[in-house]
């Protein structure tokens, strides 16, 4: 019997970080030299954000390590600008850490290509999801133990594992390019992009933005009040 | 019954380019104007490449369509300093295509981490192997299409399928970040860099040299001369 | 006597280039395979710059040989999401080439910093400032040219140079990157984003768009209705 | 009369960092979690730099601030993976700083292109040089301030200044990326690949290296053991 775990979550946890709010500020000050009052500061952090003058934000660098699924990470790692070291499939046999939707998530999509929007879906439809999840995990997990027990390379094995595998990496961005993946993965009702993130990856971008705003605090309230694009 | 089709290869269609050989010329000699011999260009060539001088390659475009299995395409997806455009699992409802290991893909893996060697292995591990990857496959497949057709939204139900799924995707990349792929994922008898790749990118790898070879035959001729490391 | 050239404008020649607004559209329906009707390109055109779906863009590159001032290369060379190959004063020796402001060259700057004006300023001060940056130009011609004769380093000399010397540089660029470029470097009364440009690379920057326009009409029609932020 | 300044030194100040060593260790080893000993820690560090596994080595990062002409920062700024704040000559009046080489500083060029060589040169050329860099600085800078004190746009005056003058920008730039520009940029005896950096970048290089020393000591060790390419 295999002790196969099922989780929902994506977490994030800040590993390391530097800089703050008066980094950016005093790059973008690099010119004059002069202090600046905390009033100036704020007005000159608003003023970045609202002309997307980007550059002084890339002063802030956060360090993350994420768990998530695979189809969660595989979206995450389409930003290029940022730092991805990754749990390797190749060199190590992996966790029996697996994805299944909870109850809070849509699983009915509606309307055309480009504009979907998501559904609650009837009960039964959640209890059927949640169970295909668990058996395809349950199977794939099997023949997996299966082949390295039988000596097989775990690159070949592992190829049979689902996308709803959890990995865990570690992910270095600076504050501008981690601003433009919050404007991606979130569609936060103060956005003026329109975007239709996946639900999972969002729960992952919620707990981003919370980090980055204990980091940098007004950059990212600035970051908000004009219309949450990267500058 | 589904029809669910098996494949083992990587396919790379070169879509589109830009530039060659002589672009690299022109770009590294934008100061004096001059003309110069064929002669001369290969040796302007071969000095770019023997000293690194890397940005006259970024002066060569590459554009091809690859389709891979996705445990092949994440690898593919970490060299940033290029374009990817991929079929989304979110909009479309994906195609029955499944990788499976064929005879000449070694499976038993030897040695410590960091410096692996690969064996054969016996004819029935072959078997085996090749029936454990066709009945997840299937498995997951029949999954899928129960939740699809059950009107479960597209970007839930493949969450399910396993990383042996094909995918395919544009790859937009110039000749020196190209080169860069080329010297991590073949490992090549002239590297003189050690490398280790899956064996599956390898094949990629090799189709990716054919075409380069094609558009900028000397370039690639002296990126071999020279260790194949990217300049 | 020298025979020193000055001159104004901003050369930008459109040497190469690869796809076009259908690449775009390739790119983006790599998932479906689908061809589409013409009517049909253009919504998909319009919806990708609508929403930023940037990655489509990258499928369209130019390549441009530019003649500008050092103080506008300066500008332009911020750009990193872009290849460069310039004129290299180590290795050559230089043109006597310098910029001068011509006459609707505003000069006179108005209101506080990060909103300046311009205004155009007396005719005599137009006159003063043409002279100054003719006799700086002169002056330091002959101390550089002095030093060559004189058998002292290119990459010394060169130094005494001033900011208007003219330099040549091929770029290579994506069509994603290229619009950011022209979202920030031309006050275009289309744009949403309130910026301030210099005058002369502006100049280089309505060419830019004038070349790109040829290659991918109905993408850059888009990014203007869309208010020109790079998507 | 002007209080003009000459210097010839490159000044790196190391600001802000973040991670070290221990950080590189950490982001190779995401797969097991292991602790591993310090002994292990020095393997691990020496075979990422020899088998040039790269990525891990940007969980480091290195903020300066740099002051140096304006010849020397055009080189800088060509460094496309990290970031830069400058001082701007269109915002603030700039500080009469100018570049003068010094004794040290070799004068003659000899050889082919591509293989320069530097000598010394005789002791009255050296005077000559100095007085010419010494004559440009404060013709130009009497132009610039008539120019600045008759009401011209600091964007226009600032043209005319040579680039000897004096910039100073905050550079944001992780551990692998920083080892390429100490490849690049200095002409190390331990190199592996030929390079011919300006005399006054490799200053810059130089102190570059010394910080980086302090952040990650075993990693910048292994770099200069394994031939200084960056990884």
């Amino acid at each position: 019997m295999t002790d196969i775990r099922f989780r929902s979550d994506i977490a994030v946890e800040l590993v390391d970080h530097m800089g703050g709010d008066s980094s950016i500020v005093r790059a973008a000050r690099v010119s004059s030299g002069t202090a600046g009052t905390p009033e100036k500061d704020r007005g000159l952090l608003n003023m970045l954000a609202r002309d997307r003058h980007g550059s002084p934000f890339e002063s802030v660098i956060l360090q993350f390590r994420v768990e998530a699924p695979l189809f969660v990470a595989r979206e995450w790692f389409r930003h290029r600008v940022s730092s991805f070291n990754e749990t390797s499939g190749r060199y190590t046999v992996l966790e029996p850490e697996f994805y299944v939707p909870q109850g809070d998530r849509p699983l009915r999509q509606i309307g055309k290509p480009g504009a979907y929007r998501f559904q609650e879906g009837p009960y039964e439809q959640k209890v059927r999801v949640k169970a295909a999840h668990e058996r395809v995990a349950r199977w794939a997990w099997d023949e997996y133990t299966s082949m390295i027990e039988g000596g097989v390379a775990r690159e070949v094995a592992r190829d049979v594992l689902p996308l709803t595998t959890y990995t865990s990496f570690f992910w270095t961005v600076n504050l501008r390019s981690a601003m433009n993946f919050l404007s991606l993965r979130w569609a936060h009702e103060k956005s003026t992009v329109p975007t239709f993130p996946l639900h999972e990856i969002q729960q992952g971008a919620m707990k981003v933005e919370e980090h980055a705003q204990k980091v940098a605090p007004i950059a990212m309230e600035m970051f908000s009040k004009h219309g949450r694009v990267a500058p």
